[in-house]
């Protein structure tokens, strides 16, 4: 079997492997065979820029990582039942990055293990299981996390996998298009108003005779379209939890490791200190490394529970090491510093294409977490669809890789390996501009149903309608 | 941090990791620097025989599957949304395994995310919630999981996790120890009365107007205590299951990949086709790499539903180079034949040893996957756990690494690398020997609570308590 064409590839996929597993541009999908920092290649050698993956945080392969993970394979890969240096190292650094308060850590093998963990850290310790969910939420893929992405579940065809009674769905806090807008309230009032619906719905569960277990949101919201939040919010809505009695989680598996650029974690940005927080993908650079960290307190909880918590392959050795490069190489290579620069100069030349280009209704972003909102009209701000649709198919024909996001798939998203340029953003704008373009000029045929000639989908209604599984990807979008 | 000492790892540990996460040994634990084969080294250099790490299957640190690694970390390590080789590659070498049936593979960290999707996969295709489960059974350690790990919600303390009312339990057929012995009964009777036992329990369940969506169980219990089912139980158990429209679910994530010698998968010594098998572990010798392989119907139910199903590192071409590379060792090396030729071996020897030593109350066993289970008197069974606590913490001042597992905690639970030698065997039935007759000497001193002067522990019941998780491995039993 060495060396399959790409067509044998695709057949012996669409054989063996489980079809809701879905390509990106399924029905011309791309077949990576090697991949250097921002940069992947295909079976013919082509160059694509690579905008998109947030998990090969600190450049594809990185030669530091590899060596550390190699290195530590050769000597020793087993359970954290024995003693080893490389679980308490790691543990240490990044309780080091975190609030003194978060000092005691739980490892797993990916964020969705992580979120469920942190569930059961909630419950145990504030012994009610009612939680708080951001609409349009998604925190992993199993079970337990299936039943707190609310949006996807209210789309769910077959009606089997149900929302649960004790998860709550309160508006997510997009200033730009959500419940409370910038051009319907005064900006410094949105805060409050987001967060006073948290409060509404803590008194609306308490009237039930419940109580609230926890809050679990993204530090910045992801698969919404790039969501950041009014300042003050979370502060807020920790208070309004905590008067509760409940935990506050955060999020960070897409959102941390230094991606917001000027501080460690997304939350910080907000002043907050969440009780219980999650990381995952950048955190093995793609190796299977995921983990919790949260109070002694909490973590006490869990332990006088009678619950003892064992993860195979949380914790291993390898998987530490490949941890601890990953954070020399943030270090080394100043790339917090570098998400910062080349964050702050994607936002001078997003603005600048905005200028040009009444499509771009926002631009958002902090470091290298960026979104363009697409909208039809800058007054009603009707999302573009067809339009973010048309952008992400041209992309990927000019070698670039991107994707669309949020609940109307309109926000472009931009969520790069940490080694990103200014070039690479020049690139990029160039492209960008011409692609906005060709949509101006009224020469090109958009979908509209949301369905484009360039990468042929199924409907958008289609690909939403999975169960607390982010289906938009199949056309090249969020959940890298 | 270079080279911390054994006290400082401690130290650090104690500070940084969750006192959920528990040692082998607690109160002395070992601290281990490297391995190879079958053979694992303290920070002074100390061999250690290693009999119960079954997920460094085919040896710690095997070349093969290191390079294999280490070469494709250099190359590409991402998701599963661009085409690649090694992905299909691994689904059509493991499918070439199994039953024609089971054509269909979802790749996973590890054996809870699987066994978790396994849930998800029967859930929608019989559009049913309703499980049947093994007592005593542990599946992982997400939130779906344990809610079947019915045993443990029992004891819970805090009763903050409760067992779901769709999770039914059902005697596990234990024939030396279970509802029904073979000292009651006819041995040919035995299977019968355990799957009988399940038709009565989907009697009673279409009695209150549910429908069984599935059966989950080992293919043999690992920590009920090395459980091998009579002959025939799983084809009556299935037949019942399937009468009553519900999935069979396998988990192999123990027992699989040759561990039971004659066969490559626990299950086919039953004659059976389950409609979907789980499998972890061994699979990528340490390397966090899991599966869930099912049947084209399922896969397409689950489709059909809408549901997308997306694991960022899942069947990453890191992985499944590895995964590619545990199978051609396992080819190569003759491992499946080896722990068929070495298991027959041990259980040879370890009957001479039950001729020799009426604490043996029973040997039982398949290819590397074995268990003794202790008893005080062979006519009354009553487990001798303070005797097999006692066997474990003197193995290990022998520098041989064993477990005892069972809900007594009296079996000794023997699960080694695959390459394991009979001189292995012999070393070990030396020490045993050695060890049973320091036992019958009187001499030694047995605690009562279960909690020896040699290894410190928390008692037993306290070790029991946990919610879902196996607790009894603090004392250096099962779970490895």
């Amino acid at each position: 079997m060495e060396g399959l064409t790409k067509n044998e590839t695709i057949d012996l996929r669409r054989m063996h492997i489980g079809k809701s597993c879905a390509l990106f541009f399924a029905h011309d999908p791309i077949k990576i065979v090697r991949a250097k920092g921002q940069y992947m290649y295909d079976e013919e050698d082509n160059e694509y820029l690579d905008c998109i993956n947030n998990v090969c945080h600190v450049g594809h392969c990185h030669p530091h990582v590899v060596e550390a993970g190699s290195k530590q394979m050769q000597i020793l890969n087993t359970n954290s039942r024995f003693l080893h240096d490389n679980i308490v190292k790691l543990a240490k650094r990044l309780t080091e990055t975190l609030p003194s308060e978060l000092s005691v850590v739980y490892f797993t093998n990916s964020g969705s293990e992580a979120n469920d963990l942190a569930l059961r850290l909630a419950k145990h310790h504030t012994k009610q299981s009612d939680m708080i969910v951001l609409e349009g939420a998604y925190h992993g893929h199993v079970i337990s996390l299936i039943d707190l992405s609310t949006y996807k579940l209210d789309d769910m065809k077959d009606g089997v996998h149900n929302k649960p009674k004790s998860v709550h769905m309160v508006a997510c806090p997009d200033i730009y298009r959500g419940k409370y807008r910038d051009d319907e309230h005064p900006k410094e009032d949105l805060a409050k108003l987001y967060a006073d619906d948290v409060k509404e719905l803590i008194d609306v569960i308490h009237n039930h005779g419940d109580t609230v277990s926890g809050f679990i949101a993204e530090s910045m919201q992801s698969c919404g379209g790039q969501i950041i939040y009014p300042d003050g919010y979370l502060q807020k809505v920790f208070k309004h939890v905590h008067d509760a009695g409940g935990v506050t989680i955060m999020d960070e598996v897409q959102v941390g490791f230094g991606r917001v650029g000027n501080h460690m974690w997304s939350f910080q940005d907000q002043g907050v200190i969440p009780d219980i927080v999650t990381m995952g993908k950048p955190m093995g650079n793609g190796h299977p490394i995921a983990a919790v960290v949260t109070t002694k307190e909490i973590s006490a909880s869990f332990a006088s529970c009678g619950a003892e918590y064992f993860n195979t392959y949380g914790g291993n050795p390898v998987s530490c090491a490949i941890g601890l490069a990953v954070l020399d190489v943030i270090e080394l290579e100043k790339l917090k510093e570098n998400a910062l620069k080349v964050g702050n100069y994607v936002l001078v030349k997003f603005r600048q294409l905005m200028d040009k280009h009444q499509i771009i209704g926002d631009v958002r972003g902090k470091g290298l977490f960026v979104g363009l909102d697409l909208v039809k009209d800058r007054k009603t701000r009707e999302p573009a669809s067809e339009e973010a649709k048309y952008v992400i198919a041209r992309l990927k024909e000019e070698h670039i890789l991107y994707s669309r996001d949020g609940p109307h798939r309109n926000v472009l998203k931009m969520k790069p390996p940490m080694c990103f340029t200014e070039q690479n953003v020049d690139h990029l704008c160039e492209k960008l501009d011409m692609i906005f373009k060709e949509i101006k000029s009224g020469q090109v045929k958009l979908d509209a149903n949301n369905s484009s000639s360039a990468i042929e989908e199924p409907p958008l209604k289609k690909l939403c309608t999975g169960i607390g599984i982010d289906t938009s990807v199949l056309n090249g979008t969020k959940q890298s």
